[in-house]
């Protein structure tokens, strides 16, 4: 999928919603429980209820990794489940890998190949080596850590380099966006940190960022879309347990739709502000 | 395992070897694939002819991930059968993961609790968040990320902080030694940077230091030695495909063994020219 492609699923859904499958086993309604592969059965009913309304899902990898084999099972199902419910929808594998040569292409093989996501996260600190395997993949995307919303984001990110006056964030920035096309690069922001978005946008005012930390970590939509929507609208908003565990009982996928339609409808709002949709 | 025992280990099997456990199917003697599970014959023959020369494995991730759920299973025998071979082996999961918060401690718990490692390699973009969840285990160790020997760690890491003056890996060093005691927290330094290891030294002086680069990659273990040696040894030599890869033939756990040998030797020279054995 390139960036036309996505901005055309954003406009069709009036949505640039991505949902987080942070799938805790110890969230999940306990009725669930007693099938065979509870995880995968709590993403089919959470896709079910919010594909139309979204246009990325991004599973969380340590969610399926801390079970082992069958956590590794469970999310190839979730994987091919969410095609089959909708083959435009943009698959994000958050896995914040970050190694180098033959390890970066194993790890690019396992995302690309073993499991078919268009998407994969990526850590910068050993530089181009990371993204280069994944980018040597047509069709599909690096997202590379730039500025987080963690509070010890600030132990390294916010240094300032003595030489170009960037602190470490933008010089991920401005030395990633060279990395490859706007077609196959996208950067993670934080939402918390929205007023930065002025100045990452002046950086890189055509790649797509993917935005975590609104909702449970407090970041304003509003403002994500204030600085942050470009023409083609740019953003990937992620809510993780603010929609799939909107509530822990039976309802649980009403509520994760209520939720995501939610806030869909917000961003249908600033969509039609930018006159986008 | 603590620091001391650690050491212990050392002394007993004059030796400081860590054997990278890299294993590519796509390399693995062809009289092994007719096995049910050849990644993990490889490795048990490996650990039969190595485990009485190295003070610790080191699978790297990436190449079980790439295979998915049966990959992990690989993973799991291998875990398990190190353990028997020799219950005093030193783990480390090379896996490079670098998130904040639940997800950290999903990894965490993934290391430590689902699989039976010592230690966990860590990157420190996001700060002292990634590694938390990790260091509330005890007994186990974080191995952080400094000063990594790809050409493309110039991207970042040595980026000179303008108010302190330290590059970035000297930053991580400063920053990250004091988020735990010695008995959990290690740093990775590439062997090709060993004129670096001196320095690194200083900042340092106690923190045992993994690192990998030796042979395939053009590191010197004489330098490394001479620069980065302490006195409780304070080194792990990582070496891969040099010693699981020194033959392609049904002899391959035979030269691997030699291969072993030979550093291991090497290492016994320089422990005794330090008076550590």
């Amino acid at each position: 999928m390139n960036r036309k492609q996505l901005f055309q699923q954003i406009q069709k859904k009036k949505s640039f919603l991505c949902i987080g499958l942070d799938t805790d086993i110890e969230k999940i309604p306990p009725h669930l429980l007693q099938s065979e592969d509870p995880v995968f059965e709590f993403n089919r009913a959470i896709v079910d209820a919010t594909h139309h309304l979204a246009v990325a899902y991004k599973p969380n990898l340590a969610f399926y990794e801390s079970s082992g084999p069958s956590g590794w099972k469970s999310l190839g199902k979730t994987v091919d489940y969410i095609r089959s419910a909708d083959p435009n929808i943009f698959l994000i594998a958050d896995a914040k890998r970050g190694d180098i040569g033959n390890t970066s292409a194993m790890y690019a093989k396992t995302f690309f190949d073993t499991y078919d996501f268009d998407a994969v996260t990526l850590a910068p600190y050993m530089g181009f080596d990371t993204v280069a395997p994944f980018l040597a993949f047509e069709g599909k995307w690096s997202v590379v850590l730039a500025l987080t919303s963690n509070k010890s984001a600030a132990d390294f990110q916010y240094l300032r380099d003595n030489k170009s006056g960037n602190r470490l964030f933008e010089s991920v920035l401005k030395t990633g966006r060279n990395w490859g096309s706007t077609d196959q690069l996208m950067f993670v922001v934080g939402a918390t940190k929205a007023e930065a978005l002025k100045e990452i946008r002046q950086i890189t005012p055509d790649n797509f960022l993917l935005i975590p930390g609104i909702g449970a970590q407090g970041g304003s939509l509003e403002e994500v879309s204030n600085f942050g929507m470009n023409d083609h609208c740019g953003l990937l908003v992620n809510s993780s347990r603010g929609i799939i565990f909107a509530s822990s009982g039976a309802d649980f996928d009403k509520k994760a739709a209520e939720s995501a339609e939610s806030m869909r409808k917000e961003m249908e709002h600033h969509l039609r502000k930018k006159e986008l949709v």
